[in-house]
């Protein structure tokens, strides 16, 4: 696997990403895909630990995420929808990224990316500026030399063809429109109540320029979402009890405009314009992080999005960020926004179908509040904040998972291959392997297997010895 | 959702599939994708209930078919992957369908269905044939009644491409592909045993012409996959205690060129020329389907595949096929195919990359023995077997699923909204939650309750009553 070269980073930080990697690819965690084709960027394989490791984090998820209400529910889409579905939803306008074009070789490239290379920075992301900074400092064609062309958009996202008579069609950039397009038919059969929650976990795809941050942006990954549709004229108001319970929990917060984390209550939050039922879902976030994932705190916050930076129909938007050492900073793992009617009013429009519901005697569009989280970001995220590779053990890596997002949950080891232990300990794993993700490890010293288990941070050992036998 | 108009069916089964269709639709099994949209045919969403079923389908079949084996294990890999690689396994060269064009309005069809449909039978799928009929029957376009151009090969893959310098990739029509890219890495990450078994469950996408049987062609679907590797000296020799398990078992096969099932054993199959190792994987598939889902024996089939009907690499072909009657007799749902060493040598060849491994002693290219299932098509076989509507409760439909397919687990009716019964209930549901899949009903009549979860198969009710309390 090619080593990682992040730039404006110090060297531990290297060290740590490629010493992760390294594991990553030789214990089955992930590696890149078609590698005997040479690989591409952005696409990566789960290996056997990887793939448990996703599944457990995935079930996590889908169980927590679900059982904050009786009418939460997932359903499963496709990845491959028709355009009006984009045209509607804003993607075909919106989704895109700055291109240049070498007018020699025909190399095209990222115009931001290739400004940032040359160590020009950009105010903003027009291509007014894209095409000014290129000309006023006469950049050329990184391979070649050549002239650019002018900078233009590029959409993201990947085209396809549906049957054969050239109907065009795309693959998700977001499994969000997939659960847009099924709230009528849900909304039916689970008997016209609100709030009405449909989680997707599922691949979306993003045809990006060139991808760099590894699993942080990737061109095919997997989101977990979960889209909460609501009657708007109870965005501030929750039941009693349930205010009762969060309103002195404490978020760990960072403002727009604000370089500081601050910890204020639900209660001062509300006070300073934020609706109770947006809180109630932060709160759910951060108990996810912190009590089930077990994240250390301070390597957790909600950052604010402030108007310039959020998408224009969120309205509030508040992005998960976990400290990564690996990548040098805070980084985006999730993202609670509140989307307002902008979907529904959007496919209503372009379908020209009345998506409004009757509800407790009103009729209105409902508003969504969408949880959103990138999988494979977070299992990133826990390869990096796991990883220990202390002093006093200089050649051995280990991962201290908590037992909740490990990849197994425990390892039986038989001491040695005789006197009938062999024997006990295949019957304790046939036990164990009924409830527990576990694995039956007889190869090489009692030492070399701890060793090979602390490298996939297994939390549990069970060695079968001689006293094992009484 | 339109109605379903089978050719050459008993009206009884057009009205069961109507009916399922309609209970399908209305109860969040499944429905048409972006219906909104008017719909794309081949695309279905799942809804709460069908995806509640179809994740315990696919937990069932990871769970029965990883632990047949500790070195068998689950990957994950991309739906998008490059050209190179489909040209190694052959689908661009065969993955075709015929295609015909109109020359006046320039709306293509499916050859083959076009012909059909007019009534003619097809000997085989020569394009030359497929011309010679339309030519001497005067076939015209069934859209305009314009002339039709010559016949020719359409592939089915779905194209896009990649980055924006115009590389070609395509989305997986298999997720077969994806584990002998993967073969080689994991080879090492679990340290050079085999049998290697590796499973995918995933998506997988065609771009069938005229998708018509439903679940049975669609265009996005999930398959579960499970590659397994082996040393081919090995082929006819598996452990004497695996041998004594399944010498004796009976499997219900239906021979290529016979028209009837006979029941025989794996000693007889042995001797007719069967090799033990894929016997022994037949013995697994067929008590996955009989022991674990439960399907009536009378229903499930191994159709043997002969030379002319198999796939030029698949050296064993056996099907399995299970009896629908809203599909009019048995169809496919899985397959176990001996695809010999044939993917892995197409690999090597294309990327020059040597994938011999080195095994006690010996340097040669695994071959493999393929289970593939098609996991909507399995839906759809337990809706239909499963499906009941007798006589005396004419206006009421029930599916009698076993409870290890079910949707639902179960569900808890409080009988009453008083006395302390909602409680008990309640506290009797959120312990239940923690162990199965729930729901909590206290809505209408206890009547209509039980109705409800009959329409949906929940294997058992569990109603709090005044005695309860006690």
């Amino acid at each position: 696997m090619a080593k990682a070269k992040p730039k404006n980073k110090e060297a531990s930080s290297v060290q740590k990403l490629n010493d992760i990697l390294a594991i990553a690819s030789r214990r089955g965690f992930f590696f890149q895909t078609a590698e005997i084709y040479g690989g591409r960027a952005g696409f990566y394989t789960y290996g056997h630990i990887g793939t448990l490791m996703k599944r457990k984090f995935e079930n996590l998820w889908r169980s927590y995420f679900l059982s904050l209400h009786d009418n939460f529910w997932e359903i499963e889409s496709n990845c491959i929808l028709p355009e009006p579905v984009f045209r509607a939803s804003g993607h075909i306008e919106n989704f895109n990224d700055p291109l240049v074009e070498c007018k020699k070789c025909h190399f095209r490239f990222r115009a931001d990316q290739l400004i940032e290379d040359s160590g020009f920075n950009m105010e903003s992301f027009e291509l007014d500026e894209i095409n000014k900074i290129i000309k006023e400092q006469e950049l050329k064609c990184p391979k070649c030399g050549g002239e650019l062309s002018e900078a233009k958009w590029f959409n993201m996202m990947f085209c396809t063809q549906l049957g054969f008579n050239g109907e065009i069609a795309y693959l998700s950039p977001e499994t969000a429109q997939q659960a847009y397009l099924a709230f009528k038919q849900e909304f039916e059969a689970t008997r016209k109540k609100l709030p009405l929650g449909l989680a997707i976990i599922g691949k979306a795809f993003r045809n990006e320029i060139s991808p760099r941050q590894l699993f942080f942006r990737l061109r095919e990954f997997t989101q977990a979402e979960l889209q909460i549709f609501f009657d708007p004229s109870k965005l501030d108001s929750i039941s009693e009890e349930a205010w009762r319970e969060i309103k002195g929990y404490k978020l760990r917060v960072k403002f727009a405009g604000s370089n500081d984390v601050t910890e204020l209550s639900c209660e001062d939050l509300n006070k300073k314009g934020l609706p109770r039922l947006y809180l109630y879902y932060l709160v759910a976030v951060q108990r996810f992080y912190l009590d089930l994932v077990a994240i250390p705190r301070d390597r957790f916050r909600l950052r604010e999005l402030g108007e310039a930076e959020r998408a224009f129909y969120n309205k509030i938007h508040f992005d998960v960020e976990l400290l990564l050492d690996t990548l040098g900073g805070f980084k985006e793992v999730a993202g609670v926004h509140y989307r307002t009617d902008h979907d529904l009013k959007g496919h209503a429009k372009v379908s020209g179908k009345n998506l409004e519901i009757f509800h407790e005697g009103k009729r209105f569009i409902p508003h969504v509040i969408e949880l959103s989280f990138g999988i494979d970001r977070n299992i990133w995220a826990l390869l990096d904040i796991f990883y220990d590779k202390s002093k006093e053990q200089s050649d051995t890596a280990v991962f201290r998972f908590p037992p909740r997002v490990a990849p197994l949950d425990l390892a039986v080891l038989p001491l040695v291959n005789k006197e009938g232990i062999p024997e006990l300990a295949r019957e304790v794993y046939m036990q164990l392997k009924e409830r527990f993700t576990c694995v039956y490890d007889d190869a090489g010293s009692i030492g070399r297997r701890y060793a090979r288990n602390d490298e996939i941070g297994t939390p549990y050992c069970i060695t079968i010895d001689g006293e094992s036998l009484d």
